[in-house]
C-alpha cells in the first residue's frame, strides 16, 4: 500500500492513503490521525489501511485528487533519522578524486550519521538555506522506516523490522563537512533538513526490485530539468537490515525511525550520479578541476525512482531558495 | 516553576507541576496533556502553569506527593537533541592524558554533536546496556529546552528562546568513540540513550545562579555512593545562548529541542570530575596509568545540582544493568 501525509497545519500532517497510480487520496482518519499514529500500532492499522487502500484502488471509496504540492515528508518529524553512507562505490570517487584518506573498516562496518530529525521537508517544499557559499547540494536516497527494534537487533531480526519504503533528498552542505568530519564529532551544520518524495510504500509494492532489503530500482536525477544520473539501489554494499542492526547496536529503535541509505551510486560511471560532490569527484578523477558547481538560490532538482508499473514513491521536485533571516 | 512527566505508559509521559521543595505534584492536563505540548503552545501555556505552581506551594490545590521513581524525563521523546562539549577545560585533559591531536577552532566555534532524542531515560531508570567492554561511564551535564528558533538565528536572538533548564546524563560508552571519530561521521554507538532528571525548570528558579545563559551551580556526582565530583556550571566557555545559534546555523531548530552542555568540568581539579573518563586522564597526567575503571553492570551513578534554597532538578540517581537479548 501506499501512505502519505497531507500538510494540515500540524506537525504531523494528516495521513491519507493513496491510490497505486498516485492519482487519488483517501481519508484514512478514521484508521489513524497520522502516520505516527499508525505506526506506533501497525499491527491493528496496517490490515484496514490495507483494506482501504484496495477499495481505492477498485474506485469503491470517496476520495479526492492526490496533489503532491499538498504532501509534507510522510513523517514531517520523525522519531530518528540515520542516515548510513552505504554505496561504496561514491566513497571511493571521492577518496580518488580529493586524496583523502582511507575510512578504517569501511568495507565491514557501516558509515552512519545522526541526522535531525524534528523539521523534514515536503517532495516540492522550497528548501531554505543560508548562503549558498556553504556548497549546497543534494543526495538522492531511498530509505526504510522501522517498528520498534530492540538493542542489540541481528541483521536478520532486522528484516522482519522494516515497514515502509521511502525516497530522500538529503540536501548536504559540502563546504562545511571536511571541518566538521575533521573534529570528530561529525557532520551538524553540513547536513540541514533532509526532503521526502510524497509516498512512502510497503515493500511488496515494488515486488521483485525488493531483494535482499535493497530497493533495486534505478532513481532518476534532474539538475534544473537536465539529466544528472539513474543509478540504481541494488549495488548497495550494505542491506537495509544490516544498517538497521548498526543502528540498534547500543540503542532501541523507536517506531518510526528512518533509516537511509545514503546517495545512491553506480560503479562505471554510465549511471551519472545522485548528487553533485560525486560528479565533480568524477571530473577530477578524469583529470580536470572538479567543473560542475554546487547549487545556487533558484536552482531546481528533481528525483524519481519508478517502477515497470509505474511511479512509487511520487517525485521530489525542489527549488533551493535563500533563507529569511530572522527579525 | 517546576515541571515533569509521569509515565503513563504513553511515549510522553503526562504532565504535572512539581511544588519548589519536589515534595508534591498537581495534575495539569487541562492545561496540557503532556509537556511536548505545552511547549508547543508556551505563550498560552505558560501562565497558567505558573499560575498552578504558585497555588501548588501555597496548598491551595489538590495534590500528590511526588515519587522521582515515577518521573520519566521531562521530554521523553524530545524533537532533537544537540549535545554540545562546552567545556574546555575537560577537552584539554584528555588530550593532555592521551596526546590526541588538537581539535581545529576549538576556542571560537563550538564542538556539538547530534545525538538521538527518541528514548530518553528518567532519573531512575535503569540504563541498559549490551556490553561491559564498551567503556560504560556517565557525564554529568547541564541543558536547555527551547522554544521555536529560527534559521541562522543570533547569539542574542537566542537568549529570548530558552524556556527550560534540565540536567542530564549523557551516557557514553568510551570504547566506541575513538573509532568513530577517525571515521568522521561523528558519534553513534559511542551516545546510547541519555537520562535527565526528574523535574526541568524555569530560569528564575535557580535566581542568579543563571548568569550569562550559565547554570552557575555544582553538580554533585557520586558513584556507587562515593563523591566522584562536584564541579560547577559557571565555567562553560560558550553559554547557551551561543551553543543555541550554533544549532541554528543551517537548520531551525523545533520547539522542545534540548541543547546540552557537554560533561561539566573545572580547571584546577579540586571539583573533581562528572564524568570517569576525565578523572582516568587527571590520574594518567599525574604520572601513572588510568586507574579508575569505567562502570560494570550494577553500578550506581548519581547526580544533583541544588541551589542555597535547596533542590532544584531533583537527582538522577540510577544503576547500569546489561539489555535483554533479542529473541
Amino acid at each position: 500500500m501506499k501512505l502519505a501525509s497531507l500538510k494540515n497545519g500540524g506537525k504531523d500532517g494528516r495521513l491519507v492513503v493513496v491510490s497505486r497510480d498516485l492519482q487519488r487520496a483517501a481519508d484514512a482518519r478514521d484508521i489513524a490521525p497520522t502516520l505516527i499514529a499508525a505506526i506506533e500500532s501497525w499491527d491493528r492499522t496496517a490490515p484496514r489501511l490495507q483494506a482501504l487502500y484496495e477499495q481505492l484502488n477498485a474506485g469503491h471509496v470517496p476520495s479526492t485528487p492526490f496533489d503532491p504540492r499538498q504532501a509534507a515528508a510522510p513523517l514531517p518529524r520523525a522519531p530518528q533519522w540515520c542516515d548510513a553512507s552505504a554505496f561504496l562505490n561514491h566513497g571511493e570517487l571521492m577518496q580518488q578524486a580529493f586524496g583523502l584518506p582511507p575510512i578504517p573498516e569501511v568495507q565491514t562496518v557501516p558509515l552512519m550519521y545522526q541526522g535531525g530529525s524534528d523539521d523534514l521537508l515536503g517532495p516540492c517544499d522550497d528548501v531554505p538555506l543560508p548562503d549558498e557559499a556553504h556548497g549546497i547540494d543534494f543526495e538522492g536516497e531511498f530509505g526504510v522506516i522501522v517498528d520498534d527494534v530492540p538493542m542489540s537487533c541481528s541483521a536478520a531480526q532486522a528484516r522482519g523490522r522494516i515497514l515502509l519504503l521511502v525516497q530522500i533528498n538529503d540536501v548536504s552542505l559540502r563546504a562545511m563537512a571536511p571541518f566538521e568530519m575533521k573534529r570528530g564529532f561529525g557532520f551538524f551544520h553540513a547536513k540541514p533538513s533532509s526532503s521526502f518524495a510524497p509516498v512512502a510504500v510497503t515493500p511488496d509494492e515494488i515486488g521483485d526490485a525488493w531483494q535482499d532489503t535493497r530497493v533495486s530500482l534505478d532513481l532518476a536525477i534532474e539538475l534544473n530539468g537536465a539529466w544528472f544520473g539513474n543509478p540504481n539501489g541494488r549495488e548497495m554494499n550494505f542491506g537495509f537490515d544490516q544498517l538497521i542492526a548498526h543502528a540498534a547496536t547500543t540503542r532501541r529503535l523507536s517506531a518510526g525511525t528512518i533509516i537511509g541509505s545514503g546517495t545512491v551510486s553506480n560503479a562505471g560511471g554510465q549511471k551519472g550520479s545522485a548528487c553533485i560532490a560525486e560528479r565533480r569527484a568524477i571530473e577530477a578523477i578524469a583529470g580536470g578541476a572538479p567543473a560542475t558547481p554546487f547549487m545556487k538560490f533558484g536552482d531546481r532538482v528533481r528525483m524519481e525512482a519508478r517502477s515497470v508499473g509505474g511511479p512509487v514513491f511520487g517525485a521530489i521536485d525542489q527549488r533551493i531558495v535563500p533563507a529569511r533571516r530572522p527579525d
